[in-house]
């Protein structure tokens, strides 16, 4: 029985091609691979430089740090390092908090311990009896943990181990995850399945996966997490789930993970049985003094509450003729006691209130600034509307010098694609945290406000609303998971680049390899401009279809509310389009300090990538380029769509360096975002050009669609709405 | 620096007891593990016997074929196994189906060919130019692939695989599951997570989970899928979903599985713009007819439709003044040219029929014997109630000898403890398959009239209301993955023996270690009956807490619907409990054939496992047991209790033979299962002993909180409702 050769080779090949492992686990591991050194002489180097290890302490934390370094090791090294009782041999790794150390050792670290907070760490080559060891110490538990990982992360870099003497702190005390998880498992603005808290199963039932969540957050120094969602069900204060809250509170609290709640404003009434919530009733106050101790009694390190108070439907202090100091005091009083905090947010808009969207939340709070409790935060979206693709930074960020900001990052995608586009947000996050405020003159950074340089706060805070469910992944895009890490070392170190940051999660997520690595890090750092130019190039912003925010939606202006209409925020017309927020329109650039104000405000000095948020132009005006803004807004999303293409044509290449999985899973992802970066190109060129009345300039491709089929398209069970 | 010991070994010993991967990969891979042969005599064997494989034929199917038997074999024997394009050498694994085999080979196979049918495979050990060799044929390339799942199933469960002689075929032609999945991904009755179907990213993105869904059903000879709810969105008819539905159907079909979509009767109102839905209206027939067109455009080997029709609130021909007859006729002649069929559910009870709910699906259908179109499947669920713990076999089987109707087994746990319980259905399944209707005389049972040899019909199916979900491990409980897998063999074979199957899936899922299948199959085995024992023992049934069916409510009495009360199920009175449907009652028995309903009439002959399904019993009546029924109902919960208690001590047994996370998974879950038996008995038993007046008997444990307690219990987020 012979068979024809050719396709012999044919299914020999089919099965090298197809992926064929019933496996997402590359998938699951995030950047906590743990494989195998691929360059045998590093990796005979770290196992010649390790040879076991000496743990000190006994706490849950210690305890954590031990299983990691023994699981990332052997996985690393691919040899089980076992634990040793003493530093008789040499190249011990040593493991243990400041007090735990004896004097022979201390004197080796003495002025590192200078160095470095509560949170921080050292690593460093040390010498005892002649014999070299590496020693990672802390002044706290939690300390030695982050070393831990970080010394991982040299092995998963590959980076050398010789005479290490590294110390490194975090620069901003709350580092958190805000989930928008809701008690049924929805997520609001979620992409990546639902949620992972199974309420039902709790308190009873820990699924691996919250020790996974933990440990992935520990391991980039996340040390917070609000578990439900701001738009808040009061029902999360009642014992049923403060039982189940609890329990997840046990299982974070050996990674430094405090929980923190979002709380209800209304929940005395719902839950509590009074008749009123207003912050100055007696009952009202008393019954959350009682909360706040049966949640402390149940948690002792409960970190605190997150108000989401009269926004968008949300009840608040103002319901009550209070306001939002009323609203924050009060409850900063209740946790006061057990050391917990209250985070306000900022994001507040009015129905009633004509003025510019943009300018509200600055309106409404700066004047509160100093009548805020020292243990509250207000909590500050990074712009003034909403997540944008780009928005420049929020005027309230350096405005209120008496009161601690923390930042409200968005690392889910709710107007970047949901999470089928790669976008690299830390690209965004670094914009805006590198963002002069001129508050106290040049060099007032939006990073220096929130670590609380500037003002000297001894609070500073920093939130990423979670790209997190409970898909296999966790992220929905593999490359989503990016922007969680990245979340987390800016929330660390907001001073980081980026790009270093990119290149450390492709090498722990994927592969040390040069030729993978370079490519695809330029991928990832041009992505975010990409989906600007494809969604909402030269300063537009919120034109997305209503709702879920998926797609474009240029042409909406029929909701209820005037500013949840795009046609708000572009103003096209037949002279321009644009918001005018300079002096001459509604002087949201008086917002900022002058120096930044007078950028703005001029047409010729602001930046064209902000122009449309400030100004609206005429078509015919020239950018830079020496183009028409028609031509110029036309050629922004040819260029999203070419920078799109060219993502696709960089990860083609790259099958050779990722599992088969994952590599199928982004090529597939990056078609979709092809086609939806022209479909946005297509359907938002084709909508105001209505108003411009001219023809596409030749090097952009002419619409397959008309205006009507886009308006035309619904998606009733888009995820996240 | 030394170390107390006490604490050096104490952390050695906390890395060896706590699970620490960040994998759930073995919950993940289901049956299909893969595993290496631990018994390396076997391994050897294996390896010896199987040298090489000669795969004939290039369909997807084969390619399938191979693709899995060189993952599987890879795993078992830890060598790959390469393809060979002859039989040079001996010791070849062949594939190939019958057309694709040469004369030398089929001579070995003429007789076996005659036994089996068109989805049949043939495993046998042959000779070529006294060569051996294992040949894997069958008629078609479907059969060929559930060969090699079949034969990869003996290494799996380290059978010999000497002069193999194996014929096997399928005793049921449609062998599906039903998924009540939303289009929003919430699933109806769903307790393992959400929807598989991310229907935002079909069609361009396939999830590695549909094609590793599909393989686990191939495996177990699933054929089929309805993947969208009985509730049913008209929506998933538009083009914009079918265009997604296709992709999934293009992933299923090398395994083959065909898809089925549930037809929402209403569809043609509002989807298709007509202003009626009456299946006589002529715009109605055609509007199905180019409905069906446009899918079998899409998908040419599309299943069919599955409705529910006129039943709790679906809309259905009754609507129009017309019957299920017509509406099924309707639907069926739309799909009959392209050899589709409908699914038409006998699920109807109606609030205007004052009648014992048992009888009126019977009484409604029965008389439509005969009607139905040839291409009509009528889909009964396996009990007459709604997928009680323990139900007596529903009356329509056997009742209409010209109507092929269609088994409805629940492998999701509606009434069964959620994904929390652990229950063996396959154990259930047994036991209604096997009911002899006596409907042709003795031997008549259930498994022989769904399988259509009693009426000899020509369509016979079998459905399983899936307890799929986006959990990593499937199903939530890690056991309840035998539930799914039970069920596919017993569609494949409605005779075999419950006890066979849950062996070799534990062989296939855990281990081969006696020492662990032994124990943990009986207490698998056992495991039904103990859910019955603690929730509703005796016949009892549908007492659970109202809408989730989470926990007990036999309280509950204030439902818009009195045949929504767990009131109107057990009539429970000073004088006694239990629904009197013999002569003297609502005379349901009648419904059965005469041999039946007599045993079923008589107090004294009526099997007591279903007592207080069929007669109200005195609490006083003395059982076989020489109990009086309250002592005897009261012994049950207790005994139920005892049951879940000692599955507990056989599990905490087992950790040597399991991977940490599963291990502790279960154990997590036994736990909880125990806790929530013994709030079924303290509910239940206080609740009933309002009417009894009478003392618990001594072995039977008090309660610890009050009636009042379990009646405030409240669940508003209960998954699945």
């Amino acid at each position: 029985m012979n068979q024809p050769l050719f396709l012999y080779i044919l299914l020999q090949l089919s099965f090298l091609i197809a992926p064929f492992n019933m496996s997402a686990q590359e998938d699951y591991k995030l950047w906590l691979q743990y494989k195998k050194v691929q360059d045998t002489k590093i990796a005979t180097n770290y196992h010649s430089k390790i040879n076991g290890i000496v743990a000190l302490g006994n706490s849950e934390t210690i305890q954590t740090a031990i299983k990691e370094i023994q699981l990332g090791l052997s996985g690393l090294i691919g040899h089980q390092i076992t634990l040793q009782k003493n530093t008789n041999t040499e190249n011990m790794l040593i493991l243990g908090n400041q007090s735990s150390l004896d004097e022979a050792v201390l004197k080796n670290v003495k002025s590192e311990f200078d160095l470095i907070n509560n949170e921080g760490y050292i690593i460093k080559t040390i010498q005892l009896k002649n014999k070299k060891h590496i020693l990672i110490t802390a002044k706290t538990d939690i300390g030695v943990l982050y070393g831990v990982f970080n010394f991982l992360k040299l092995l998963q870099t590959n980076q050398q181990i010789e005479n290490l003497a590294i110390t490194d702190s975090p620069r901003i005390n709350i580092r958190m995850l805000n989930h928008w998880d809701n008690l049924d498992r929805t997520v609001e603005r979620g992409y990546a399945g639902f949620s992972l808290w199974n309420w039902q199963k709790l308190p009873d039932f820990i699924d691996q996966r919250y020790i996974d969540y933990a440990r992935a957050n520990a391991s980039i120094g996340i040390n917070g997490t609000v578990i439900n969602n701001v738009n808040a069900n009061a029902l999360i204060l009642t014992p049923q789930y403060l039982e189940k809250v609890e329990a997840l509170a046990k299982v974070f609290r050996p990674y430094g993970i405090k929980v923190y709640l979002t709380a209800r404003f209304s929940a005395p009434i719902e839950i509590g049985g009074l008749k009123t919530a207003d912050p100055f009733d007696a009952a009202v106050k008393n019954w959350w003094k009682e909360k706040a101790a049966e949640i402390y009694a149940r948690i002792p390190d409960f970190g605190g509450f997150l108000v989401k108070a009269n926004s968008e439907g949300q009840p608040g202090p103002q319901n009550y003729g209070r306001n939002h100091v009323d609203g924050a005091n009060m409850l900063a009083d209740a946790v006061a006691p057990f050391g917990g905090i209250v985070m306000w947010r900022a994001f507040v808009y009015s129905e009633h209130d004509v003025n510019d969207r943009a300018k509200q939340a600055y309106s409404e709070f700066v004047p509160y600034d100093g009548q805020f409790r020292n243990n509250v935060i207000v909590q500050v979206k990074n712009g003034a509307i909403d997540f944008q693709p780009r928005e420049p930074f929020h005027p309230m960020f350096g405005a209120m010098p008496k009161t601690p900001l923390m930042m409200e990052f968005q690392i889910t995608q709710e107007y970047l694609g949901f999470s089928t586009h790669l976008v690299y947000l830390p690209k965004l996050y670094q914009e805006v945290l590198e963002s002069d405020t001129y508050s106290k003159g040049k060099g007032s950074t939006v990073a220096k406000i929130i670590d609380g340089t500037v003002d000297n706060h001894k609070i500073s805070g920093i939130a990423g609303v979670a790209n997190i469910g409970n898909d296999i992944n966790w992220t929905g895009h593999p490359f989503a998971q990016a922007n969680w890490y990245g979340f987390g070392r800016l929330a660390w170190n907001p001073y980081q680049d980026s790009e270093t940051i990119a290149e450390d999660w492709l090498r722990m997520t994927f592969s040390n390899d040069e030729k993978f690595i370079k490519p695809v890090k330029e991928m990832m750092l041009e992505s975010r401009e990409a989906v600007v130019n494809y969604m909402t190039p030269l300063g537009l912003h919120h034109i997305m279809d209503t709702g879920h925010h998926y797609g474009p939606g240029p042409w909406v202006s029929n909701l209820s509310r005037p500013d949840w209409n795009p046609t708000y925020y572009h103003k096209a017309d037949t002279k321009g389009i644009g918001f005018d927020r300079s002096k001459t329109g509604s002087n949201a650039t008086a917002q900022y300090s002058p120096e930044v104000a007078k950028i703005f405000d001029d047409v010729a000095n602001c930046p064209e990538k902000d122009l449309l948020w400030f100004h609206h132009i005429s078509w015919d005006y020239k950018l830079k380029n020496g183009e028409t803004l028609w031509n110029s807004l036309a050629l922004k999303y040819q260029e999203g769509v070419n920078q799109v293409e060219s993502m696709n044509t960089t990860w083609n290449k790259m099958e050779q360096y990722v599992d088969q999985v994952r590599f199928k899973e982004v090529q597939m992802l990056l078609n979709i975002q092809h086609k939806e970066a022209k479909w946005w190109r297509d359907a938002c060129l084709l909508y105001f050009q209505q108003y411009s009345g001219k023809e596409l300039p030749k090097s952009v491709e002419k619409p397959t669609q008309t205006l009507n089929y886009f308006k035309s398209l619904k998606f009733p069970f888009a995820p996240g709405n």
